[in-house]
C-alpha cells in the first residue's frame, strides 16, 4: 500500500495553531537536569506547591462512597452554590449559583464562553501581550483575534480609551485579564465597569479572566462581579488552579449572564459532558473557610518572592518597568540584551541553568524582546537565578 | 442602564447545538423519584458500578506524594507506555506510545482529532443513528456532517458499499463506532480495513470510536489497530469511562498516525493543557493485570443483563431487530406504538416509572421511532421494567 507511508491532509487552521514555546524550554531544561545540571525553573506558570491535602482527602472520601460517576454538565449543584457563597462572602458579589458553570479547567471555560458568543469572521479584541491560548481559541472558531499592543503606560492592559481608539466593525468581544499573565498587572474595577458599559453600547461582550484572583499583593482581591449596574455582557473566567493550587485537578468555572446559560449547558454536554467528579469534591472542601488559611499563607509567600525577585532584578540593573500587583510573574524587557527572546532564553538556560519563558508565547508583536519570569520557586533560588544571569550577562558585556 | 435587562447576541452556530434529550428525561425521572416514585433508570449511558477502588487508591497515593501538578500535554509518559503495552498484550496491536495522546475524556479526543483534520466546509460522513456529539463537534468546526440512514440490514453500521454509494466531493473523514452507541453493534475488522483503504484512496480519514472496546459478548474484543497494512489515515478514539468504569474521572485517549501527533500536541496545549493528573495515576493502576479481573467480572454481568433483557423484550412481543454484540444498549423500534419517541419516553416514564432515551438524540432521521434501553441497572429490575412497559402498553391496546 503506498498509503502506508503517505501523510494525509491536515486542517489548515489547526496547522496554524502555535505551540507553547515554554514547553520547549521546559523540555530542554529537564534534559539538562537529568544530565546533572542545577536548573532553576522559572518558566512554568504553575504554583510549586502541591494541592492542599484537604483536596485529595475529600476526593478520596467521595470516591470511597462510590461518587465517581458523571456529575451534571454544569457541575455539582452544591459546588455551584459554594462558589456563589464564596463570591458573596469574599468579594461582596451577588452571583446566583445558576449563573456559575463548573468546567474542566478554565481552558474549557474560555472555550465554552467564546463558542457561545462567536460566529465565524467575528472579531475579538485583546491586549498584546496576553495569555497565549486566547488568540488560538478565537482562530479555532474561525474568528479573528485583533491584538492591540500595550505597554507599561497602561500597565500592559486595555482600558476604555484604548477600546475607543481601536474600535472597528465586527468586534463581538473584548478579552482582558486581571491579574494578567504574563505581566501580573490589574485593571481597576471602575475602569472595567466603564469598559463593560461601552461594550454594551456596541452590543459586544467583555470577557474577564480572573484566574489569578486571590493572588493579589498589598491590596484586597476583587471581582468585577461585585460592580453594581454591570451590564449583561460580562463573562468571568476563573480557575481552581492558581490561588487554590489545584492545577492537575483540572477545574475551573465561568460566570455568565442568564441568557447564555442554556447555550453553555448544551455546549458543555457536547464538548466534555462534565468536569472531573473527584476534583469537584476536592474543590468543595477547599472552599471551606477552615481550608483557606493555607492558601493565605501561600499568597504571602508569593508576595515575599515578588518583592525579593523585583529588588534583585533592580539591583542587578535589570530595569523592570513596573511592580506587578498580582499573579506570580515579572515581565522583563530584554531589548538591551537581545531582540530574540527565544534565543536569549536558550542561551540563559545553557549558560546559567535558569529557565525562563520567551515573550513570544504571549506577544506576536513585541514578545521577541520580552521574557517572563515566574516566581514559582523558593525565594533564595530566585535571587540566585538573578545572580547567575547578572554574572553571565556581565561576562558578555566585557568580552 | 437599559443594558441591564438586555440580552446580547449569541453565536448562531452554538445556538444550533442540540441538547442531550436524555438529560431532560433524567431530570424528570429524578423529580419523580424525589416525589417517592419507584423509577427504573435505563436512560443514562453510564455503568452503574463505581470506579474500582484501585483507581482512587492510586490517585490518592500520587496526591499524597505531591503529584498534583500538570502533566505533559500528551499525558504521563508511563501511562502512554502502559497503553501501548495494553494494546500489544490484549489486542495484538503494535502501537507506539508516541502515537497515543491521553485526553480529558474521549470527548476531548474527538474534538482534538476533528480539529486536527477539518477545515470549514469540509464534510464528515457518519451513520444515522450515531453518538449525538459527533455531528455537533463537526458543526462547531463550521464543517458539515453528512448523515447516512442505516438500518438492521447493515447492523446499523456503515460499510464499504455504503461509503461507495454515498461518496461525494469534500468528504474529509468518516466516523464509525464499534461497538456502537446506541445500537451495540460491531463492524467486522476486515470490513474496517477495507473502508480505511478505500478512504485512503480518497485522501480521507477513518475515525474509529472504540470507547466500548472490551464490552463485547460471546466473542473476543478487538481493535482496528491490530490490522496489518492499515493505512495512515486511521484515528482511534478510546476511553477509560465504559469498560474501565471511570466515567467521572474524565479520561480518554486517541491513537493517531505519526503525521498528526505534533498538531494534536499543539491543540492539546491550547485546548486543555493536560488531562487530570489524579485520573492518570488511577488509570495506570487499573491497567495492571491484577486489576483487570474485576472488569472481566463486570463484563460478564453486562452480558447476562443483555441476554435477560433481550429475552424479556422478545417474550413481551417487543420485536428487536438484532441481538447486539457489545456496549450496554438495545435499540428498540417503537413504530407500532408511536412515531414520537420523545413523547413516548415521557409517557412511559409517567405511567410506568421506566426512564428510556428517545432515539432523537442519536438520529435526526429515524430517531422519532426508536428508543434506547441501557442495561445499566440490576438484571431483575430490567425484567421488571419490561413487565411494566408491557402491562402499560397492553392497557393502551385494549382501551
Amino acid at each position: 500500500m503506498p498509503q502506508n507511508t503517505n501523510t494525509f491532509p491536515v486542517s489548515t487552521s489547526a496547522s496554524e495553531i502555535e505551540p507553547f514555546r515554554v514547553m520547549k524550554i521546559l523540555g530542554e531544561a529537564k534534559k539538562l537536569q537529568q544530565a546533572g545540571h542545577d536548573i532553576i525553573h522559572m518558566e512554568i506558570g504553575e504554583p510549586d506547591f502541591p494541592s492542599p491535602p484537604c483536596v485529595h482527602e475529600a476526593a478520596m472520601q467521595a470516591a470511597e462512597q462510590g461518587l465517581t460517576h458523571y456529575t451534571a454538565s454544569m457541575g455539582l449543584p452544591e459546588l455551584r452554590q459554594a462558589l456563589s457563597d464564596f463570591y458573596r462572602e469574599f468579594y461582596g458579589a451577588d452571583v446566583e449559583a445558576q449563573r456559575i458553570v463548573v468546567t474542566p479547567g478554565s481552558s474549557c471555560a474560555l472555550q465554552l464562553a467564546l463558542s457561545a458568543i462567536l460566529d465565524q469572521d467575528d472579531r475579538v479584541l485583546m491586549a498584546d501581550p496576553t495569555y497565549p491560548c486566547n488568540r488560538q481559541f478565537v482562530k479555532l472558531l474561525n474568528a479573528e483575534p485583533l491584538l492591540v499592543k500595550v505597554d507599561h503606560h497602561s500597565r500592559y492592559q486595555l482600558n476604555l480609551q484604548i477600546l475607543r481608539d481601536n474600535w472597528q466593525q465586527g468586534i463581538k468581544a473584548v478579552m482582558v485579564a486581571s491579574p494578567a499573565n504574563p505581566t501580573g498587572t490589574l485593571i481597576e474595577q471602575d475602569e472595567l465597569l466603564k469598559m463593560a458599559q461601552f461594550l454594551a453600547q456596541q452590543n459586544a461582550y467583555l470577557i474577564v479572566d480572573e484566574i489569578y484572583q486571590g493572588l493579589v499583593y498589598q491590596r484586597p482581591a476583587e471581582s468585577v462581579l461585585a460592580q453594581e449596574d454591570l451590564p449583561n455582557n460580562v463573562v468571568v473566567i476563573n480557575s481552581f488552579s492558581k490561588f487554590f493550587g489545584m492545577t492537575g485537578w483540572r477545574l475551573g468555572w465561568c460566570v455568565a449572564p442568564p441568557h447564555l446559560i442554556d447555550i453553555l449547558d448544551r455546549l458543555a454536554q457536547n464538548l466534555y459532558l462534565s468536569a472531573p467528579t473527584p476534583s469537584q469534591y476536592g474543590a468543595l472542601a477547599i472552599l471551606k473557610k477552615a481550608n483557606l488559611t493555607e492558601l493565605e499563607r501561600r499568597r504571602k509567600i508569593f508576595e515575599q518572592r515578588r518583592d525579593r525577585l523585583y529588588d534583585a532584578m533592580q539591583n542587578a540593573g535589570f530595569r523592570l518597568k513596573l511592580l506587578p500587583q498580582g499573579a506570580f510573574y515579572l515581565y522583563w524587557d530584554i531589548s538591551e540584551w537581545s531582540k530574540d527572546s527565544e534565543a536569549f532564553c536558550r542561551e540563559l538556560l545553557l549558560n546559567t541553568g535558569v529557565a525562563l519563558t520567551p515573550g513570544t508565547d504571549f506577544s506576536p508583536g513585541q514578545g521577541c524582546q520580552h521574557v517572563r519570569l515566574a516566581y514559582t520557586t523558593d525565594e533564595n533560588r530566585l535571587v540566585e537565578a538573578v545572580d547567575r544571569i547578572a554574572a553571565y550577562l556581565q561576562t558578555k558585556t566585557t568580552t
